[in-house]
């Protein structure tokens, strides 16, 4: 989660010294924004205030971020990106459906549970319209498009059912169970997450073990 | 969903002559601030905006409604209330348990897709939190609880498990997946999702058809 929301290092000066968290500035604003954003509401908090969170002059963040929505838009980039780049992996490669499908499970419930606050929660706002975050929204929808390729490969007899949207909705469910569980864990989560994707499928208890091994190594080997 | 909202008729006059939908005032109030609670967002929606929208007065409004947390407490009860009397009459049903999950399920499904506004994405809210809307938690966490024994019952040896947690989920689920679909069938999805339930607790496909149609039945007997 740290990782991939590094930005670019920018070298203005901050208003009251160091980094709070050691980290870039970039960081500093998606950290304080996304606790602000979930705990206040977007509309609610302004960036002056998150400038203030993050330990940056408001002209700091404007040399960062545009305006609010950038912001805002680049912390729901980093709820789809990385499990996007991992479902490109695992498109190409050889396994199973199955145990790819599992992979991409259990790494997008350990993202979706990653960010110290749920960022996920936003999803619902009104101002997340597909108007003014198109480019989420797209990136979601191609994630889901993922999914619905890996259920049709895995159980081909569900083409043209709802059985991806289960499954995707089964993965994005943790984003609901975090509101009242934030502690949630997301290896575990993760992998009861991904034996239930499996076991909305159809597959047999006695095939799912067997799954499980296979994609938690594949999930080891895809998500770097 | 409208039967369960309408509260006591309130003589006061309106602002603009009859009701726009030929409901009570309440209901009135409740249709307008879903509209613009999830357009809009809770902070940015004034109790004069919900009362213009509704066609009454201002003061009309307050002699209903003590304050805008108090309509939005009632329609957060509208989401959970009537599942979770469904939920209380088939604790007491003498059917097999899975057949009591699958009808809550299908019950809980369709009742989350039947308002006109999506007003489940109100849970995510910052504003929606235990200290000030604490009845409505209570009472999600009494539905949870009711799917908690009726897995339990279901299924025995997932006792401890997250078992229904998935569950409680997968059902919530519907509330993300209205999001980028609004027009989402709530018999259809409440089947899919109630299906989907019992496929998590590991139910082979060969006893599926019985428990539906079982489950479609007592799901009829119960919601009345």
């Amino acid at each position: 989660m740290t990782q991939r929301q590094t930005g670019r290092r920018v070298g203005r000066p901050r208003a009251a010294g160091a980094s709070p968290t050691g980290a870039s500035s970039t960081e500093d604003v998606l950290r304080a924004a996304a606790e602000l954003f979930t705990s206040q509401g977007f509309s609610a908090t302004s960036t002056r205030a998150v400038a203030e969170r993050a330990g940056l002059r408001q002209a700091s963040l404007y040399h960062l971020f545009a305006n609010k929505d950038a912001i805002l838009a680049r912390l729901l980039e980093g709820t789809v990106g990385p499990s996007l780049a991992v479902a490109e992996r695992l498109e190409r490669h050889p396994a199973l459906a199955p145990v790819r499908l599992w992979a991409l499970c259990r790494t997008d419930v350990e993202l979706l549970c990653s960010h110290p606050h749920n960022v996920g929660a936003l999803y619902l706002s009104p101002e997340v319209s597909r108007d003014r975050f198109g480019g989420f929204h797209t990136r979601r929808d191609a994630l889901r498009d993922h999914y619905a390729r890996l259920v049709a490969r895995a159980a081909p007899e569900s083409v043209g059912s709802s059985l991806p949207d289960l499954v995707f909705g089964l993965v994005e469910s943790v984003i609901l169970r975090r509101g009242g569980a934030p502690a949630l864990d997301g290896a575990t989560a993760g992998t009861e997450v991904a034996d239930g994707a499996l076991r909305l499928l159809g597959t047999p208890e006695s095939a799912l073990a067997e799954i499980r091994a296979e994609g938690l190594e594949l999930y080891r080997a895809t998500r770097a």
